[in-house]
Order: structure tokens, then C-alpha cells, then sequence
């Protein structure tokens, strides 16, 4: 419970603000008031106090009167008291011990410092004169000795000193140690998610989100690699999207919070191994084909000026370190977020994004594999299927009534997303629209055993069945229909991840009782309908009732670097205790997955 | 005694070759057959040990059928074997014992590593091989890490790494360990001198010497720094005039030695602490004025490429560490190479180039100072001064019968260099054409005690007494001759350095029976004849028998620090263990230093 007073910014929703103070709140529907579960309970706040009833999902007429709100629906138009109930965040403890009970403490720091000013009696040079106020520490390099008498002696011998470990990075003039800014970004095949951290704080600033550039070169990372091969400015030309989207994320946080570049003094980036690769314009070409081996697991020391970046020129850019070319920085993150290498008991983490990332063990050791489940379990390679944004079918209900879907942001429909997929094919099947091999049946089949309503939606395309999710009549912007093909689709990500999970739990020898958490990263993992995705096999039911969904826990990985500098070592400990299992070379993988494509048993 | 077998370079003369070779020869006369102290023994060398005896300076004719020959006279037209004996070095035996007997031990090595490939058991990442086959290590920048996937595979993963102590700088496809080059030179205000050194045997082989290009904006430090501030591009002009000369350097050593750039991969340098800042680019604005800090006494880290220097990119560029704004690199150099720091007795350190830099101690500590001697002790600012080149007059012996002189390559007379204007003022005195306090006689006064061929010498400039050296009519190119003023810049000159040491003395409480060895660094100090260095009170007469010219002994240190990575941290020792004293801040310089103005009493 957390009952500190806070600034009010008017017109903010309490749930964006509280998470942006780094408070933990679950939100499963991404704060759309329907899950219930970023219940708050409002302790003064007269106005918010006395608002009518709106009889809203999850919240009683006799809890509203004791003050308990959906902080997503709350809008903050007063100061606020607010209590943040331990219980709801129960299924996401790990990440809050993983993130918010983090000490504060940052690998760059900035001291003020009163420097005696030289005199016949202490001519000692400018840069000892600073190392010998510090007690310690080098200077990191020529240009910034180059600038530093100007800056003393400008500053009457007044100056900041910015650290990262024991180097001087930088100095500046006066008293300047209340702006300390660090950025955490996972770097996503599909999206790229930024934090500003305020690292005298710890404070959360803000967030920026948008679309990895480079998708305009390839969705996947083979096709990216591919494009560098193909093309011979290939790597620079993608290295600089990103870096430029970078910089479109400063000036977003100079614009949106005030926060200029020049105030940010680290970046610590998580992401799979060939977007790290690409952002720092290391080769790639070697992680598209046997025996897979990345140019490197660690990123050396980078300067920001090295890459371009519009932030204080010597601001330390570092990434977690990768394990192999298919389990990045991106796993290391989530391994360290959920802090399953401490526990005694056997967690499993899966990372559904566009490629699926798999790890299974406790403190005495982690196996991790990759498998290519592909971007449709993201909506992509689906015919109707897009992105989680606005208008995306995110839920689908069906039964012999027919079928209720809904979409995010309540806009007329225009696609389908990834968890809507998962929706549609596990009710397919449950209703027997799709047999236990991912046939769907058609029109004659179907109306021998299925009810009118669902049969009338069974079309055809590409002469194959199909089954329409809405229309046009319906209010829909357009058509939206499941393929043979989408159906195909899924059977084979959801037979990689399935598949990768047994040949994890075949070579520790555990059995499903052993397992005690499944942790669900990425932002799939968060929407999901862990019910669907157990009903479709993608993830085993025996493991029912042990789903932590862990949100972007990649990027929660990399925040906690920014915020504290063990944690570098820890994440280094990590790659030294994880085994990469290759399952391309397994004997045994192709028939696994193979045995995974089926549906299971209808319960 | 060396008895080595070496290749024979045809045509070149022993003394130079034995020197590249890394033997030390003290050649006071500069290699022109006068001085006898470059005598070796031939052992084996028909021709050579069957030429006529010459009768030459230094050796007998019994010494001669014995074999014994100058070196600088022998020239070599076969193969050799050589006996150096060591009883002609005992002067300079710190030199030999500072320099040769150097255990070769650079911080830059190679290593030839054939590394596995990768496989699918073996996925490990390009740059985690190679520290893997190396079992330490890091990598040195993101520019390495991206370049180094593609060297392993072109070249079947069997690369040489390029090691900076445990930082791999460098990776070349195939064994390059045969070629590995490293540079140390000597950075002068008035000329720079840079040696070739090879790494894996630590021959010397080659020298570079030029005129330092700086001097088209000042002769001596203070107009450079002055040219710094009054430009506002002065710093880096003055930076980038240096540079241009490392790199003609460097094209002279791939077109002379046939080594080219790339493979040199350290340059370590040493000189005064202007110098030293201009040559990296940091401001020396406040060197010239009180307190006169410099702005760093160490460098950083520097690779070449931040320099635009045209060897291997990543080649290491360091300095010795410096100990104040007139007591820089090329002391601590001095003091590295004549071993003071080590000794029980008491040594004293003279420095003469365009200042004067003095130090004075014994293994428990060193007291140092600076004495803006200027450069009249080189033959600047004297009205026919000029450097020590060919045509210079470097002897003069003043008699009662006249003058004799020799000139530097026996050309016709231009000039007057260093040494000849002591020889001149000493025996100008001596012969009483001048008096105690410097005053040129009047030919009037002159002509009561001198006799005529003295006499009819004097003469007049700007409406005060000359002295004429040599004339059109003795065969000079000009007239030569020696006026009031010229005997004021030596007197402040040599008062300077004289009170220098006398304020060391004073300090340490030393009397002149407790200094053991004076050691004279520079080329002024080599060529300098120490009698009359004396009589005119540059040096205290009662340390006579006490001197051991050391040449250039500053880049004897930087070349020492080349050779054997150990040495650093001696430098490091020595600016920790010396004291400066700033001179201009005692009560008591300026009044030794006018009751040095006077010559000391004829003996």
C-alpha cells in the first residue's frame, strides 16, 4: 500500500499516471474498464469522492462507496490520496520485486564539486585537480581533457563531474547534479519501447512507444538479415532507421517532458540478438545460416557521439548481453525481470513476440531454446490480421448463438490481432468448426452437427473454407474472415512454442507438477486468453493456474540496469548459467513439433 | 662486449649502424673523427683490418694493427665482427644500463590464434572466440567489433590478435606476428627526433630528425602558447603542424626502412609539457601565465585514428606522464633513462634545450625545477647565432695570437651555434676582452693589456663593443662576431641555470661534495665543452669531473617506455617522488640569481 501524496496532472487517467510514477497495476484489457483488476481505492479526493455510481464491472455499488475506483477510468482532476491494494498485484509480484524494489543505484552519477582554484602553491593540472577532489577515477577521453580548463576556469573552478563507474565522462559547469536522466529501450522486431527513467528519483518519466522502422525491409529477422546480404549499404541503411527513431524519441521527451537529450546520460537497450546486431551495426549475416553464431554476446563500450545519438555526447550506451543468435538481450532481460535464476523452484518463461523465446530452470541453472513460431501468433501473416492497435478484433466470443467480438478502443472493426486469433481458432475447434487437425469443415459438413448461426458464416477463399468473424452488415469497416491458411498458421507457432517447452522439460527431466510459475512475456502474453491458449495447445494445460503474465518485461529488464548497477552482473550471471539448446540440430525436434501441430482433445 | 654477427648495410659507417642496432657509442664529436670515443675492436673483416693506418686522433698505430678502429670513420664494406668494449661507455654507463639492457617486453603484442570454427556444438560468437583462444581480454571499440566477423571468416579463422596489455586494439587475417613496429620520439620545441624501433627484437632501425615545424610561430614555448591565444585556430594549427610531421615521419620510415604505417602500433612521446599539449590538442593558455597549470599531466587513452595519424588505426599514442607547467615529459624521460631515482648518491640532472630544466636527488625523492634559460645557450636570439648545423662555428680557442675555430661539416663559417658562443664568452673572459660583470672592453681599454691580434678584433655594434670571430677574409661566409648584447643572453642564460642548481642545493641542503654524477642531457649538453661551460659559471666549477653527457636523453626514456611495458609505471614513480619547485615564487631566485650574472673569478 502506497499512500504518498503526488503532483495531480490534470486530465491524466490515474492508471497512466501512477504506472509513469512506477507503481505496478495490473491491466489485462490495457485500460479499457473491463478486467477489474487496476482497482484503487481513492482516500481523499472530494470531487472523485462524490461521482455517481456507474454500476462498472469488478467494483460493487458498496465498494464504490468506500472509494474503490478503476484507476483506468479515474480521470485526475484533483489531488488524490490514493491506496494501491498489494492483492491485485499478487499474479505480477515478480515483477515488482524485479522492478520497484530496486535500490537506486545508477552507474552514472554526477558530483558537484568546489575545486580549490590553482595558485602558485598548487599548480596541479586541471584534470588531476578534478581526479584529486574525486578521490579516484580517469578521465574517459582526449576531447572531453581537451574541454575541461575552459570549463573550470569559465565556472570559477565550480563543476559537475559525470561518472559512469570510475570515469569522468563529463563536466559540466556549476551545480547541474539535479538532472540526471537514463533510458531504457527494448528493441522489438515489431515495436521499439522507450522509458526516461530520472535517475535521482528512480521516477518513471514517461514512455514512448512507436513501430520499429525497419519493418519496411522485413517483418522478421531473417528478412532483415536477408536485406543486409542483398543489399551492400544493407546493415547501415537499417542501423540508421533505428538510430534515427532514437533520436525521435528524444525529441519526444525534450517536447513532451522537458527532458532535453543532453540530459540523458545512459541508454541501456534489451532485444533480441539482431536487432542489438542492428543498432549497433554489428555484421549479421552469420546468425541467417548454420551455425548460426552472432558477431558478439557483448556490446563493447559505446559512446553516444560513436552512433549519432542526440544526447549528451559521452552518454554510455550499453545492452544486456545476449546469450546466442536466437536468445538475445531481450531473454536476458526477462530472466532477470522475473528472477527465476534465484528461486528454487522451476519457472518457466515464454517470450511470444515475433519470434519465441523459451527458458526453463531455477537458481541452479536455465535451458533456453528459440523456435521460429513466426508473427502470427502477432497478428501478421493472418489474411484479416494486424497489429494490437486501434480497431484490431481483440476478443472473440463463440458459441451456437453465433459471435461477439469486441475491439480495441471500441472502433468499427478493421482486423484482427493476435489475441483475437487465439480466440477465434480455440472456439473454432471447441465448437467443432476446425477438426483435431485444423481442418475447417465446410459449409455441408458443418450444418450436419453445427447450428445455423455459425454455419451461414462459413464462406470460402482461395477454395478452401473460411469462417467470417464480422462484416460490413455488422458494423464492421470490412470483412473479417479466418482462412484454411490462418488456421495453418497458428498450428505451426503454436507447435514450435509447445514443441520447444517439451524438449526444455525433456532435458531437465521435469515433469508439469515440477513447474511452479510460467511466466508469459511480451505484450501477447498480457492480452492473451490463457484458457484459448491452453485450449488450442499452444501452451500445455497442465500448467493451468501458474500463468504470471510479466508485460514488456524485457524492457523491465533493462530499466532495472538503468536504475541500478548490479544489475549488469546479474545479467552476466544469467548468460553464464543458461544453456542454449539449438533444436535445428535435435534429432528428435522435427517430431515433437510434427506431434504439436494437432489440436488436443476437446475436454 | 658484444660480439654478435650482424648483416652489413654497404656503404654505411659503423658508429651509425652499430647505434640503429641499439649499441651506445659516445660520439661527442658527432661522429667527425676528432673526439676518439666511438673506438671499437674489429675482430673479423679482412679488408677493414688490412686498411694503412691513417694516424688519426685516439688510436696508435700498435692500437691499429690490434684492430682498433673509430667507428664513426670505418666505413662498411663486409661483414664484421665487432668487440664494443665497455670502459669507453663508463661515463654514460646509466645510459647503457637504462637503455640496453632493456628486457624486451612491449606493451603491445601479437598473438596467432587458430581458432575452431564455429558449428552447430560450438555457436559461440565471433568476438567471444577469439577472447575465448586468448583466455582474457576485451575488445577495444564498436569499429573493431563490427570489422572483426569478416577477417575470421575470409581468413579461415587464423588471425592475429593485436593486444594493448589486455585490450585486443586489433585483429589481422593469417600470422602477422613477424611485423609489429613501434615509434618513440622526442618532441622539442626547437627540433623533434623519432626512432623505429622493432618490437620483436628491439632493434632500432631507424631515426627520424627534423626541425620542429611549429618554430614559423615561435621559437620557444611562450610565443606558442601566445600564438594559441592571440589565433583563435592557433591550437589547432600549431596540433595539426606536429601531426603533419609524425606522419612525413612515418612516410620516411616505410620509404627508408621499407615499414609502413599500418604496421606501427605504439608511438609513445616524450617532451616538454607545451609540447605535449600542442601535440594532443589541449589548451596551454594557462601554462604562460601564474599559476602556470598545464591542463592535464597525463593523456588519456588516445588511438591514432583520433589523431589522423597514418599508421594502424588503432595504434596506441601515449606520453610519459608530465609533473608540472615547465617540468614535463621529456624530464621525467631523462629521469627515467639516467636511473636517478634508483641511486643512493646524489645526482644532479641538467637539461639544457630552450629551457632549462633542472633535478637533483637520490632514491628517496628528487627536487625539480625550470629556469627560463631561453634559447640563447642554442644560438638563438645571439645576433650570428643559428642551431647546430653545417656551417656552424661549434669550436672556438681564443689565444693571444688570435682565433682559431672549426665549423660543423668544416664549411665556411655562417654562423655561431651553441657550443661556440661558450667557447667565445669563456674565452673572451679568460683573456679578459670581457670583464666580471660581462662588459666587452673598448679597444682603447683592451689595447693597454691585450695584444693587437685581440685588439684590432674589436669592434662596434649598435654604438656598443664587438668581437669579431671570423670574416669574409678568413674565408667565412660573413662576418662573425660577438656583441655586448649576445654576452647579456648568455649571462642570463647561464645565471638562470646556475641558480637553479643552487636553489636545489640549498633546499636539499646539499653541498657540491655529496653530488656524485651530473648528468647533461640534450644535444647542447654533448657537444658543450664542459671546461669552459665552467669558467663562465653555467655550471658550478666545483663539479668538475662529475659530468656525463647523456645525448638525447629524453628520447632514450620514450624509447625505453617503447621497448618494455614496466617502464611506465616507473615514470609514473618518478613524478610521484619529484618535487617542483616554482622558482618564480621564492623570495630568494631573484637575488641568486643576479649574483649569478657575474662571471665567476679567472682561476
Amino acid at each position: 500500500m502506497d499512500t504518498r501524496k503526488t503532483e495531480v496532472k490534470q486530465g491524466q487517467d490515474l492508471l497512466t499516471y501512477l504506472r509513469e510514477k512506477g507503481h505496478r497495476l495490473a491491466s489485462p484489457c490495457g485500460g479499457k474498464g473491463v478486467c477489474g483488476k487496476c482497482r484503487v481505492r481513492i482516500l481523499e479526493g472530494e470531487r472523485t469522492l462524490n461521482q455517481p455510481y456507474p454500476g462498472i464491472q469488478g467494483i460493487t455499488l458498496d465498494e464504490w462507496q468506500k472509494g474503490w475506483r478503476l484507476a483506468c477510468k479515474t480521470m485526475m482532476n484533483e489531488e488524490l490520496v490514493v491506496e494501491i491494494p498489494d492483492m491485485w498485484n499478487t499474479d505480477a509480484n515478480i515483477l515488482v520485486s524485479g522492478d520497484y524494489e530496486v535500490t537506486l543505484q545508477p552507474c552514472i552519477k554526477k558530483i558537484y564539486l568546489e575545486l580549490p582554484k590553482p595558485s602558485i602553491e598548487d599548480q596541479t593540472s586541471d584534470t588531476d585537480r578534478l581526479l584529486r577532489a574525486l578521490g579516484y577515477g580517469e578521465i574517459l577521453d582526449l576531447a572531453l581533457v581537451q574541454s575541461i580548463p575552459d570549463i573550470m576556469s569559465e565556472h570559477d573552478y565550480k563543476v559537475t563531474a559525470i561518472l559512469h563507474d570510475n570515469t569522468v565522462i563529463g563536466v559540466e559547469g556549476g551545480d547541474t547534479t539535479g538532472t540526471l536522466y537514463g533510458v531504457a529501450v527494448d528493441i522489438g522486431t515489431t515495436t521499439i519501447v522507450g522509458t526516461l527513467i530520472d535517475l535521482n528519483t528512480g521516477d518513471e518519466v514517461g514512455v514512448y512507444s512507436t513501430l520499429n522502422p525497419q519493418k519496411s525491409h522485413g517483418d522478421d529477422v531473417i528478412s532483415r538479415i536477408g536485406y543486409t546480404i542483398e543489399n551492400e549499404k544493407g546493415l547501415q541503411t537499417l542501423q540508421q532507421l533505428v538510430l534515427d527513431c532514437f533520436n525521435r524519441m528524444f525529441d519526444y521527451f525534450e517536447g513532451r517532458f522537458n527532458v532535453p537529450g543532453r540530459n540523458i546520460y545512459h541508454v541501456n537497450i534489451a532485444g533480441n540478438t539482431v536487432m542489438i546486431h542492428l543498432f549497433s551495426g554489428m555484421p549479421v549475416k552469420n546468425i541467417a545460416s548454420v551455425p548460426f553464431q552472432p558477431a558478439a554476446t557483448h556490446l563493447p563500450a559505446i559512446k553516444a557521439k560513436e552512433l549519432g545519438l542526440n544526447i549528451y555526447p559521452n552518454a554510455v550506451i550499453s545492452s544486456l548481453p545476449m546469450i546466442a543468435g536466437y536468445i538475445g538481450a531481450d531473454t536476458v532481460a526477462c530472466i532477470l525481470a522475473t528472477d527465476i535464476l534465484k528461486k528454487e523452484e522451476y519457472s518457466l518463461l515464454v517470450d511470444i513476440g515475433t519470434n519465441g523465446e523459451i527458458a526453463l530452470g531455477n537458481k541452479d541453472g536455465l535451458l533456453a531454446c528459440a523456435t521460429a513460431a513466426g508473427p502470427a501468433l502477432e497478428g501478421a501473416h493472418i489474411q484479416c490480421g494486424m497489429g494490437g492497435v486501434r480497431g484490431a478484433i481483440n476478443k472473440i466470443e463463440i458459441n451456437e448463438d453465433g459471435i461477439c467480438h469486441s475491439t480495441i478502443g471500441d472502433q468499427p472493426a478493421i482486423g484482427i490481432c493476435g489475441s483475437g486469433i487465439v480466440d477465434a481458432v480455440a472456439q473454432m475447434r471447441r465448437t467443432g468448426l476446425v477438426d483435431p487437425y485444423g481442418r475447417i469443415l465446410s459449409a455441408d459438413e458443418a450444418s450436419e452437427s453445427l447450428p445455423a448461426a455459425l454455419v451461414t458464416r462459413i464462406g470460402q477463399y482461395s477454395g478452401k473454407p473460411s469462417f467470417t468473424i464480422t462484416g460490413k452488415e455488422e458494423g464492421a469497416a470490412n470483412e473479417i474472415f479466418i482462412t484454411q491458411k490462418d488456421i495453418r498458421e497458428i498450428q505451426l507457432a503454436k507447435a514450435a512454442i509447445a514443441a520447444g517447452i517439451q524438449i526444455l522439460m525433456q532435458e531437465k527431466q521435469l515433469s508439469f507438477n515440477d513447474i511452479k510459475k510460467v511466466y508469459l512475456a511480451g505484450g501477447f502474453g498480457n492480452y492473451i486468453n490463457h484458457d484459448h491458449a491452453m485450449e488450442i495447445g499452444l501452451l500445455p494445460s497442465e500448467l493451468k493456474g501458474k500463468i504470471v503474465p510479466v508485460g514488456n518485461a524485457a524492457l523491465t529488464g533493462a530499466k532495472m540496469i538503468v536504475k541500478s548497477r548490479g544489475y549488469m552482473e546479474v545479467a552476466e550471471r544469467i548468460t553464464k548459467m543458461t544453456k542454449y539448446i539449438e533444436l535445428s540440430s535435435r534429432w528428435d525436434f522435427q517430431e515433437i513439433f510434427v506431434e504439436n501441430m494437432e489440436f488436443p482433445e476437446n475436454r
